[in-house]
């Protein structure tokens, strides 16, 4: 399986008529594939199939998807140029309609369109597209990295580090929010060991995270979500990086530090308490045939939150891309992050996809 | 799937020359199917390959393999029957060499031969080794009942009980521990609600506990082990019944009772601490390729303990076939269980098979 020392989960080949290629996720551990996506049908099903997750990249593979669909109309008029970037702005909306990132994104591509409308051709608006396009790419990579540098600050020297689901390069652009913090350790020479949650139902630790390790040559070990109790008691874990309540509170009865990375754009201040963020329910199959063989009895009744709210004051420190909030208030945070539209929601609202 | 509502995880057909009959636990939830022992050779595979598992349900099948194994030689003289003996004894023990309830059913009925020899007849012997296996099985029945209706006075109604891996009847003669407590609260007319954790990495708690559930028509609710903190939060769950030391810290933090339901043959009183149970290190195709099919990368490093320790301190109460231990400090325990010899180790030493 050839796969890159450097993961590109999304790049964009050539120029205004270029093309996306995309890592397939859905082969991810066993295969390294990627897709070529020369029109916006072949992205929107890449989003619709999670071939690209993680709210980050499904915002930039929207953001080309925007420019794909545009290609064929680049020499029509005014009034066909901007009809097709209704009709595909909606079209890609469809393709997983409670993604927040992927309206946030296609928002944002739209507003440049109608901002140049008045004084450009649909061929120049095409190539300020694909420069917003990249500008979100380079964005986001650049918030990865600010996210990266701020966490390492925090992690001693020779720690244990303990992460669940995937919060890495292949949910964003290419280094990750949490693991941008493990992959800026190891950049700078640190030593760290990392125990990777398996992250049921779907796995995107044992699939994504044990993958993205192995890739770049991280020491890491895979556990149960069960596990991670009794490797916190070992003493093998000084620190927790990513977003779930279950090991918030663990970490807390252990003492060991649980720190949330995310951008500022995940910050939702319009939700007065975590208690109001609505919570996706999932499939019942994910959980009684989650690995394509039936595992529960049929007929058992099934409850699977995609989510879990991790409450604030199990956070010791909350790591973006403009610094370290912590004490976690709501003082602190308005501090760090304004007033500012989002795009997202939830503070420590752990995704699992 | 025809399958009774009573749950017979074992069963003795006919006298002396009969043979045993056991659900095959390894085509659970979608098969439902018995195999018939004739042999010792079918018992020592049957156990080998976890067709009967859970520490009482392993010492009963092995103690009627022992019967299994002299029927041939119940007309040879002394010396060939104890020769034979000595055999089956340590065949069977090598089935499941970690087992500690197989040692202990097997010295049990080694000793209960020796007792008889100097004058009775084998045939006679082998007579008393079936009444001898058969008492170890009603023992067991008749502890599992004990502990239910201890651990039923616990529980208010209209509880949610949350209940990890399987201590039901399939891990014992048929009505189980920490299930036991379930299943007397149904016999009693009670309402009750089982949130049941699916318990990588084998699945004991969605391929049986739900199962089991399910047969007995318990209202019962599958989740993933990660989901527990959110039922809690949720304030779906009053009681948690079982022993897994990530459970017991959760439940510590949302001030739910933790309760352990064990026989008192699993105290060791030996061992002067929790830290010095040895915990088993399973393989690691447990976690990589749990349900026939790769979900980790190829080389990841793997740690896969069988058990962890939950701390006395986290448990409200001790429920045994003798009566309820709560606090659960050391005076309170030797006062339940006394000095008597134990066949097996580990207070909250929670089984995963």
């Amino acid at each position: 399986m050839p796969a890159p020392h450097r993961i590109e989960t999304l790049r964009w080949v050539g120029d205004t008529d270029g093309h996306l290629v995309l890592i397939d996720q859905t082969l991810l551990p066993v295969e390294f594939k990627e897709v070529a996506c020369r029109d916006v049908e072949t992205v929107w099903e890449a989003i619709r199939s999670l071939r690209v997750r993680g709210a980050p990249a499904i915002g930039i593979a929207a953001a080309y998807g925007i420019c794909l669909g545009l290609q064929a109309v680049q020499d029509a008029g005014e009034g066909g140029f901007f009809d097709r970037l209704g009709e595909v702005r909606d079209y890609l909306a469809s393709s997983r309609p409670t993604a927040v990132n992927l309206f946030w994104a296609l928002d944002r591509m739209v507003a440049k369109a109608q901002q140049l409308r008045a004084d450009h051709p649909p061929r120049a608006i095409l190539d300020a597209l694909v420069a917003e396009a990249r500008a979100i790419h380079d964005e986001d990579r650049a918030m990865c990295h600010a996210i990266g540098r701020f966490g390492a600050a925090l992690i001693d020297d020779g720690s244990g580090i303990l992460t669940h689901c995937n919060a890495g390069g292949l949910a964003t652009s290419e280094y990750g929010t949490a693991l941008a913090v493990v992959f800026t350790l190891q950049d700078q020479g640190r030593s760290i060991h990392v125990y990777v949650d398996e992250t049921r139902p779907l796995l995107q630790g044992a699939r994504l995270t044990a993958w993205e390790l192995a890739q770049r040559g991280v020491p890491a070990t895979l556990i149960c979500d069960s596990m991670a109790a009794v490797v916190m008691r070992e003493g093998r874990i000084q620190a927790v990086i990513t977003g779930a309540d279950r090991i918030a509170v663990l970490a807390q009865a252990h003492r060991i530090p649980f720190y949330v990375a995310a951008p500022t754009n995940t910050f939702d201040l319009s939700i007065p308490s975590g208690d109001r963020i609505p919570i996706e329910q999932r499939p019942r199959e994910e959980i009684t045939h989650g690995f394509g063989r039936q595992i529960a009895p049929n007929g058992i009744d099934v409850y699977n939150p995609a989510f879990d709210v991790t409450p604030a004051h199990y956070i010791k420190a909350i790591i973006t891309e403009r610094g370290v909030i912590s004490p976690v208030t709501l003082a602190n945070v308005r501090a760090m992050v304004g007033e500012a539209p989002s795009p997202g929601s939830g503070d420590a609202h752990a995704p699992r996809r």
